[in-house]
């Protein structure tokens, strides 16, 4: 009776797998849709669950969310937990900049942020889908959450060396989104009625289906986009006689040819569709909370692991100390480090498994913080939150989705990928900011440039401990389905694996997460067996 | 120098017209759709704007958004003001429901809300569009603001009594949106390379198009849509060798004739596409705001106006107190009282001008919150935020945007206009809490029946002062550019009009705003001309 509906579709799930949920969801009168709400399933360990089995140790290597998560879970069945972490803080690429930050990358460049009080930048991860995991640490561990703006129709869509008039014009997202399905909508009424399609829809289908488009598309009776307000307005509707004069409409070959309308595909992703979230404060608040939650006196920061081995009964993990090296020994490991950091790490592991941790391919990713004396994108383009994507160098920018009307705030000015990251990563910090300011002028005009009172760049693969943003796995060694991968699968002796590499959903707090949870399993269930 | 773009830019706009300031922003390589940043231009009162004018003296009729504003704006040029008010809290429709709101309707009906500590809900207006005046009044008033969500991909869409499969299934947003727009991408991508519009497209066009449908509806090489992870997964995507399983498609056939995929246009309007704010605390925050504002010495609460008119040198207003009517006098009035509402009321005001305050159109419209001791939203379905929406009575459920995470929640269980708001008001309080709960149970099952500690609903044509939620201008009597409506558009004799129903705004407090603020310049000019 106490039982939720959602424990009953996990234990449904994890006992008669998915096959098994689904028809059972379909007998409460449930659609499959709504099976989209589970996620991986996950028991936690109990206090007793050691009960008569002695103290187990394990040294966990790396303090990024992965390893924090496998520290945090294995603390609640009793294990005995150390985590060691290079870096003087905890979280990894979960990293959050603000006033007094200090980094210096591989390279020797030291930048130490200036922002103000209560601004910040996520260097790393930004926000949280809601099917995500990493929500349910945040409510676990009281992290409180606000949204993240990963959508607005008011932001704007910049693309150049794109042929017709709309190459180098910086574009409302409402206005392309608008004339994009207009126009999709007007073709496809007009196929429709001409016949096109009648061996694909039946009489009642295309009637269905014009109806469908007339709304999509917000066309006329004779199927026909002429613009209109959703695109937005100048002069906008107010008082008494002003009903507001509906920009005119871009035309059909400048929109499609513009690629401006490819973008629309990101906000239906999977993992990018709203609602987004992010803590409030800051990515790293979940990092810290983790780290609160395991204790400090679990933690060692500034320990860098520099060997580690299976022994004849266990594991012997060595790393950096302000005196020197020290070794600690356990019952078992998890390497929670990246894959490429732990393959250049002396140990005795398996060749194989050294060789594919070595063969993942990295991704660089960038991003910088500018911080405004004013806000000029809600206070001169009346947008509040939300990304502004180009075609340059830049990628996207993000307007900030905390302190809104505030005093000052902070833009990311870009965030990029691949050859974009690695344009800037190969730029000093203040030069980063010149080209950063340069591009995004192409879109705001001069007011880009006016006001900046603090800038911070990250890039990771100028990032000790990090060097990449993140991996994937090439087809050359068999993607996530090759031996290499499945070798990192499973312990090498006493040692596991764990990080976001290892899951389906690379990059997300969510795959380190999961990825933690199936190794606290893995161990449990041996320590057990 | 120290003039902001947007300074000049609204400058331009007031002496040049819309023409040149959008000439203007052309020159200043802004684009035209950066026009759309600029709200409807208004500059306020100094506080020497009545110097050597002596005092004048204006009484607010209504305490609602577009009375305030008007004495808020009034006050900034130093004219003395008084604002009555029929109810006992400033605001009008914008009321906010928490712990302890008591309100008995004009049938008598009294309720008292229940809710806990913290939660409440919007009975009147609850979302700010990013363009809204509204918003600058935060800002300025100091009510700080936070994401009202407007849409979310896990949410639900609901039909029944339409053909095909999906009849009485709730389906998830994103599934119905990736499905939709899949079969759109497909059917065109197949139209345009048969040829079928090769009268309207260019083969750079043709080209240009199937690359933005393949982006846009996710279909494949080959033009077909079969589905994907953009609509969910069962299984979801985890750890090691779970790359999730997406959920099947649904049939062409079926979601075209569901009507489930006209929702859309919806989350694309003009006034309802993301991003959209709410006051952090609930929505009378801003009433509340201005009310303390304006003064509490210069407002008079359950003063209702039983009659005013125009005297020789300026106006009269009788209202009640609790030792009987009171007459007021004052250079000037401001009638921001709902206009049915005023049509009723004694006056001199010409014929003329009565019959056009009658003649407009009311819409009823109705909210249910339900507090649940659970956030089973979130917990079981993974819904942060969002509108579920049904074609049955309750229309739009709101899931909340605000406490996530929290111990208790508050659900609108019905947003509704019409005849489905009045099915609801003709109900009493218990029993629209009843159907709404069998009506939830269609979407979400037994769980929206459960741990429920509170509910407060609202009919708004059987409240007192509103006697509607708004109102329209029949094209019978001309609409927003007939007579009647015109002639509230000027004082009549020293009698001004103002609310969101002299504004092409209406049922937005910008609207109310706006509309005010006309009003104020049209005072103001008078005075100093």
């Amino acid at each position: 009776m106490g039982q939720t509906r959602r424990d009953f579709l996990r234990q449904v799930g994890i006992t008669g797998g998915a096959g098994v949920m689904f028809h059972t969801m379909g007998a409460l009168g449930l659609t499959t849709a709504a099976n989209a709400a589970e996620t991986p399933p996950f028991t936690p360990l109990t206090r007793d669950a050691l009960h008569g089995r002695g103290t187990k140790s394990v040294i966990v290597m790396g303090g990024g969310i992965a390893g924090m998560t496998a520290a945090y879970e294995l603390l609640k069945g009793g294990y005995s937990v150390t985590v060691l972490e290079g870096r003087d803080r905890p979280g990894g690429r979960n990293w959050t900049v603000r006033r007094g930050t200090t980094f210096t990358d591989l390279k020797g460049q030291t930048q130490t942020a200036g922002f103000s009080k209560g601004q910040y930048m996520n260097a790393g991860p930004g926000r949280i889908p809601q099917m995500h995991v990493t929500l349910d640490y945040c409510k676990e561990l009281g992290v409180p959450i606000e949204v993240f703006t990963n959508q607005n129709a008011d932001a704007f869509l910049y693309r150049e060396n794109v042929p017709g008039a709309l190459n180098g014009v910086p574009v409302r997202h409402r206005a392309v989104k608008a004339d994009a399905y207009g126009y999709t909508a007007e073709l496809l009424a007009k196929a429709t009625s001409q016949g096109a399609l009648d061996a694909e829809l039946t009489a009642e289908d295309k009637d269905a289906l014009i109806s469908y488009l007339r709304s999509f598309g917000a066309i006329n009776s004779a199927n026909e986009y002429v613009g209109g307000g959703r695109r937005g307005y100048a002069p906008e509707p107010g008082a008494h006689l002003e009903a507001g004069t509906p920009l005119p409409q871009y035309e059909l070959s400048d929109l499609f040819r513009s690629t401006l309308g490819n973008y629309f595909s990101f906000e239906m992703g999977f993992d990018q569709a709203m609602m987004m979230y992010q803590p409030i404060g800051g990515m790293d608040r979940i990092a810290y909370a983790f780290a609160e939650a395991i204790g400090a006196r679990r933690f060692r920061y500034n320990a860098e692991v520099v060997a580690y081995q299976n022994t004849t009964d266990g594991v012997a993990v060595t790393y950096t100390t302000a005196n020197g090296p020290k070794t600690v020994t356990a019952d078992f490991a998890i390497n929670a480090m990246p894959p490429h950091i732990a393959a250049k790490i002396p140990s005795n592991m398996p060749a194989g498994v050294v060789a594919a941790l070595g063969s993942v391919s990295r991704t660089n990713a960038g991003k910088i913080g500018i911080e405004y004396n004013r806000r000029w994108w809600e206070e001169d383009f009346r947008i509040y939150g939300g990304i502004t994507n180009a075609n340059t160098n830049i990628g996207n920018m993000w307007h900030p989705s905390y302190g809104y009307h505030g005093k000052t705030g902070t833009m990311i000015g870009y965030y990029n990928t691949g050859a974009n990251a690695n344009f800037y990563g190969a730029l000093t910090p203040a030069q980063r900011l010149t080209e950063a300011v340069a591009q995004g002028k192409k879109i705001f005009g001069d007011v880009y440039g006016e006001g900046i009172t603090a800038s911070f760049s990250q890039d990771w693969a100028s990032a000790k401990f990090s060097e990449a943003a993140w991996v994937s796995w090439p087809g050359a060694v068999g993607g996530q389905t090759g031996a290499g991968y499945r070798s990192l699968l499973q312990a090498s002796g006493n040692i596991y694996f764990a990080g976001d590499h290892l899951s389906h959903a690379i990059a997300w707090q969510h795959g380190a997460i999961t990825s933690a949870r199936a190794t606290v399993e893995q161990i449990h269930e041996r320590v057990t067996a």
